[in-house]
């Protein structure tokens, strides 16, 4: 049980399999100046975080807790946050990477971080946004500018990112084409792809032609393989490693842009999706949510890669 | 001199006067993750620095580097920053009050604190206009949400701040009142002032009503007292300490609004600034300049109050 200055937190000290995660009990943080204390009522898993649990990656060596984005209730602010007060409901993301923390009953962060959670959804349809909405938004909408008309294609389109990133292309007005295995493209069409295509059967780039942009989430070969799919001056914006710098370099070949990104915390860009939320336009699909204690099971359950959406824990 | 891993930068490892601060040569810090390694060309001095160098504010106990603000050139960028390549020129602000580090030949922070500098603007008038355009365009903007016709008191108007503060309310069609000796009305109006006001003759509540906003740069008693000029519903945006709980409760007693705040890096804010800027609506006016190794003398002749507009260091 934690007290007034503890919180539970999902935690590990050393890289593994999921039972190296163990809620324990930790300080609960303060907020500094410009920060606001969270009291965490959702917070979702995603790729990233199985990722760190077994090799670190960009936090090295445990002791950490783990988990970025959010859905919970403003406690305390510290001097000079004016944007929130005790009470408020917010969903944000935390500083990606280095700001992880949200596995917890509380996390203490800059208050420019948060923005109010949008009023249609509970906490856990909140919390399972953030990451993979700012992701997708900045990827299509900062970085490619997709415009109406255009053809996107979105790679493991049934996955976190993936499924956000159909809803804010079509929103758009785009002609969305979505790669998935088989068995998830009753999903897709649900989201609203216009073309289902599984990638197990086909060579993408034989497959799929004059794209104006390519959303990435795989990385490695199919960050190159998407280069050959798009039309002069298109562009593949890619979330994961690229491998080599032949990605660069095979783009200035072919008159295409390459882009690898990784994603900002910005309340703008939140107020942005709140809005496509508001108009009915943008849901994260939860697969199944869990409390903090069964973190283990969730990124168990997520790592099979089985599961359409987002794995959520509360602290309920 | 510095070499390839080391860099100059303006430090101090004591509270107190001015020449407290000394160039020391640091180790050159390197980019993470998302964050983008910035060759400094110049960097603002605001109040806020010689304070924190005096009483070690938000910061504690020194060792430490101070500035928040500055305009350079893109070194090196982390894994995942696509924003950005080596060579683009950036302006930003370090993140308030944590970020410190700007007084330095390099800075490392994450790429999101960062936009284009506007290109009609040369490194040292970029450098000038972060910290406080950020703060003037939060407060009247972001929390006022001032509009055309509304009556807008800003208090010493010549100052960092509040020079850019009258700048931004005029683009947006306000009707500004503001304070300063009269040894700067001139400047004032210059500025675009509409009505100048000499704090040393009156009672600001006397002397000024039925006020839309007020920008308070000035905090305590005139805090309080800014909130008797507001019309009902009006709002007073305070960004230095407020004095006691007095300011909220009066406010709500009056039936106007108080507002706190600290100044949060956003390049959503800085890309709104650039617009203005490249429209002629907004500059910074350059008291003085000095090379790093007169910091010292920067923080003495800012601190007099005597200087209209701001000062700047440059690295070169």
């Amino acid at each position: 049980m934690s007290n007034d200055t503890t919180m539970r937190a999902v935690h590990q000290d050393t890289l593994g399999e999921p039972d190296v995660l163990a809620v324990v009990d930790l300080p609960r943080p303060t907020p500094r100046t410009n920060e606001v204390l969270v009291r965490v009522e959702a917070a979702s898993v995603n790729p990233t975080d199985w990722k760190h649990r077994e090799n670190g990656g960009f936090l090295g060596t445990p002791p950490f807790v783990l988990g970025w984005d959010l859905s919970g209730v403003v406690e305390e602010v510290g001097i000079g946050v004016a944007r929130f007060s005790p009470g408020d409901e917010v969903f944000g993301m935390l500083s990606y990477p280095f700001g992880h923390g949200a596995h917890a009953e509380y996390v203490a962060a800059p208050a420019a971080w948060f923005a109010p959670k949008p009023a249609s959804l509970d906490h856990v349809q909140a919390a399972a946004l953030p990451l993979v909405s700012l992701t997708a938004w900045q990827a299509l909408v900062e970085y490619a500018d997709i415009q109406p008309g255009q053809r996107v294609l979105i790679h493991a389109a049934a996955g976190g990112v993936g499924h956000v990133a159909v809803q804010i292309a079509k929103a758009r007005g785009a002609y969305v084409i979505g790669t998935a295995s088989a068995g998830k493209h009753d999903f897709l069409r649900e989201l609203g792809v216009d073309e289902a295509i599984d990638y197990h059967d086909v060579d993408i780039a034989e497959a799929v032609s004059d794209v104006d942009a390519v959303l990435d989430t795989i990385g490695g070969q199919t960050s190159l393989d998407s280069l050959r799919t798009l039309r002069p001056g298109g562009i593949v914006v890619s979330i994961l490693p690229v491998g080599s710098g032949d990605f660069f370099r095979e783009a200035e070949e072919l008159g295409v842009r390459a882009v690898r990104m990784l994603v900002d915390s910005s309340r703008h860009d939140l107020v942005s999706i709140t809005e496509l939320v508001e108009q009915g336009a943008l849901r994260a699909t939860i697969a199944e949510v869990f409390p903090l204690e069964q973190a283990a099971e969730a990124h168990r359950r997520g790592q099979t890669g089985r599961t359409a959406g987002k794995m959520v824990l509360t602290t309920g």
